[in-house]
C-alpha cells in the first residue's frame, strides 16, 4: 500500500526537506531484485519431519551418491536418514557431504571453517554445516552489517555514510561497493560481539573506541536465488554515528579504500546503479534513509511496500 | 528465525548494556494479540474485480438492504454494482451506506467526517468511506503515531518516551496509555502534514518547534480482527528527539495528563500489562526499542521473528 498521493500543503520551515526531488524513486524494484524465489524450483531438506533447508531440483541429483545421509533423494524432498537422530551425527555426516561437494564441484566456493547452523522453523539447530555449503543446502544464513556514518548537521539529510570498496581480487563481488564493515554469523559468537571483530578486523576499529557509538536497529531479510543455491538470509543491522576524527583504515587486503559519500549521493547511486554494490548494501542503504527520515512517505513511491519488502517472509 | 544462542564472551565496556535483563521478553506473543485474523471468516468486498475490503462473514446479511449498492451479497462475496463504474459515484453510494449502517447500529461508531479510501492492491483510490465505516468494510486504514522522547546521556536506553493518558471519557480506549501524539490518516493530506497537525492538536507543539525536530522511521502493520470488524492498519511512524525545555501539554479533553517514563519502564510494562495501553502502543513502543538498539539481538528472544510480527503481509 502507498501513502497518500501528495496534495497541496501549508509551507512549513522544512518544506524543502520533505519535498525533495526523490518521489520518482522506484526502489521496490531494486529490493526485489534480491528476492526472487520460486518455491516449485527447490525441493525441501527434512530432518525428523521439520523443513530446515531448500535444494534447488537441479542440484538434487547430486545427493543420491550419499545413501547413508539421505534416505530419500528426489526432486520434490530430500530426507535425512532417520538413523542420523541427533544433531552431532548429523553434523558429521553432513559435513562429510559439504567436503565431498566441494571436491566434485557441486559446490563452487571455497571451505570457509565458520559453522553454519540448519535451523527448523522453531529456530533449533538440527545440524551444523560449514558456511561454504549453506547455499547448497538452502539453510537460514545470518549476517552482520555496520552503517558508520557521520552527522554534518541537524536535518535528516546532512549525514554522510562510509562506503569501501571490495578489492579487485577478491572471490565475491570484486570492485563493488560494500559497508564499512560487515560479514556472515556462525554459530556460537553473538551478533553484538561478532560486529566487534568485524569491525576490528575490517576497519581497524579498536572495541573501546566503537561499542559506545554502535548499536542494533533491526533486521533486513530476504529470499533469493543465486547460482550458489537460496540465499536466505538475516542481516543484523548495526548503526554508529562516528566522530569525524575516528577514520576507518583499510589494509589493503579485503577493501581497496574507504570514502564517505553524502546519503543522498549513495541512495542516488542505489536508484541509478544498483550494480555497483553487493547487492545487499542496496538493501542496507535504503533502510538507513527510511530509518531516518531520508527517505519518507511523503518523498517516497510505494512507500509502504518498501519498508514490507526489506523484511521477507522466511520461506518455511 | 532467532538470533544465535547466547555464548560467553569478551567483557567491553558496554557489556552490562548489551547483557541487560530482558532475555526472558516475549514480545512475539504481544505483538500476535494484534495480528488475530481468519482470512476463511471475512467475504472479499470486491470492485470491478479488484478486492478492496474484507467483510466479517457474520455481517454480510447487512448489506443485503442495498440491492443498488451491491450486486452480489453472499458470505463468500459482495460484489459492488457494476453500474457504479467510476470513484465519485461509488464513493456518493458507499457514503450513504455508511449512514444507514450507522443508523441502525451494524456500525457501533460515530460520523467521524474523514473521508478514507478503499484501495486496491496498486493503491488506486477506488471509492471513500467516512472513517467510520472503514473497518465494518475492513478497507485499508492509515495513521500516524510520534515517538516522543527525550535523551539523558549517550547509551541507547539512556532515553525517556513521553506517554499521554487517554481521558476516561473517550468512547475508545478511555484510561489507556498512548503515544504523546497519533492519529488517523483520512486522504488528501500526506502523513507528514498530518504529524503536525496532530502534533498542534494534542500535545501543544507549534509547528515551528517540532518540525526540525520530527522525522520519519518507517512503517508499522497490522491486520487484526476486532469488533468494529477488521483493521488492517499501516502506521506511519515517526520519532523527534526533544529538549526537556519542550513539554507536551494537554487540555484535559483528550489527553488526561503526560507523563515522561525512562524506555525501559515502558518496555516492562507493554511485557507485563500490555492491556494498560492502547493496543497498537505496545507495537509501537517495541519498534522503538528495536530501531534505537534497547531491544537487541543479543538480549530479546525471537529477535528477527519480533521484527518480522511488526509488519504483516497486507491481507489482500
Amino acid at each position: 500500500m502507498a501513502p497518500p498521493s501528495p496534495s497541496p500543503r501549508a509551507e512549513t520551515p522544512d518544506a524543502t526537506l520533505h519535498h525533495p526531488d526523490m518521489r520518482c524513486f522506484q526502489l521496490v524494484d531494486i529490493v526485489r531484485r534480491n528476492n526472487r524465489f520460486a518455491p516449485a524450483t527447490y525441493a525441501p531438506l527434512v530432518v525428523d519431519q521439520r523443513t530446515v533447508g531448500l535444494v534447488a531440483k537441479e542440484r538434487v541429483s547430486a545427493l543420491q551418491r550419499f545413501p547413508d545421509v539421505f534416505s530419500e533423494v528426489t526432486p520434490d524432498r530430500i530426507q535425512l536418514h532417520p538413523r542420523l537422530a541427533h544433531e552431532a551425527a548429523r553434523t558429521t555426516a553432513m559435513m562429510d557431504v559439504a567436503r565431498a561437494l566441494l571436491a566434485t564441484g557441486d559446490i563452487g566456493e571455497k571451505w570457509k571453517h565458520e559453522d553454519y547452523g540448519a535451523k527448523d522453523a522453531a529456530d533449533q539447530v538440527v545440524f551444523r554445516v560449514d558456511r561454504s555449503a549453506a547455499a547448497f543446502f538452502g539453510i537460514t544464513q545470518c549476517g552482520c552489517h555496520l552503517n558508520g556514518y557521520v552527522r554534518h548537521g541537524p536535518r535528516p539529510d546532512d549525514v554522510s555514510v562510509w562506503m569501501g570498496l571490495r578489492h579487485a581480487s577478491r572471490a565475491l563481488w570484486p570492485g563493488k561497493w560494500d559497508s564499512i564493515v560487515g560479514g556472515g554469523l556462525p554459530l556460537d559468537i553473538s551478533p553484538w560481539d561478532n560486529m566487534l571483530k568485524e569491525a576490528s578486523e575490517e576497519a581497524k576499529f579498536a572495541a573501546n573506541d566503537i561499542s559506545h557509538l554502535m548499536h542494533s536497529v533491526g533486521v533486513i531479510s530476504y529470499v533469493n536465488s543465486e547460482k550458489e543455491g537460496l540465499k536466505h538470509n538475516t542481516m543484523f543491522v548495526f548503526d554508529a554515528c562516528l566522530p569525524s576524527s575516528l577514520v576507518p583504515r583499510s589494509d589493503g587486503d579485503e577493501v581497496e579504500r574507504f570514502e564517505l559519500w553524502p546519503i543522498r549521493k549513495a541512495l542516488a547511486l542505489v536508484e541509478a546503479s544498483p550494480e555497483s554494490f553487493k547487492p545487499d548494501i542496496c538493501l542496507l542503504l535504503i533502510d538507513f534513509g527510511l530509518r531516518h527520515g531520508i527517505l519518507t512517505p511523503d518523498n517516497t513511491a510505494a512507500y509502504t511496500s518498501l519498508v514490507h519488502s526489506l523484511r521477507a517472509t522466511p520461506p518455511f
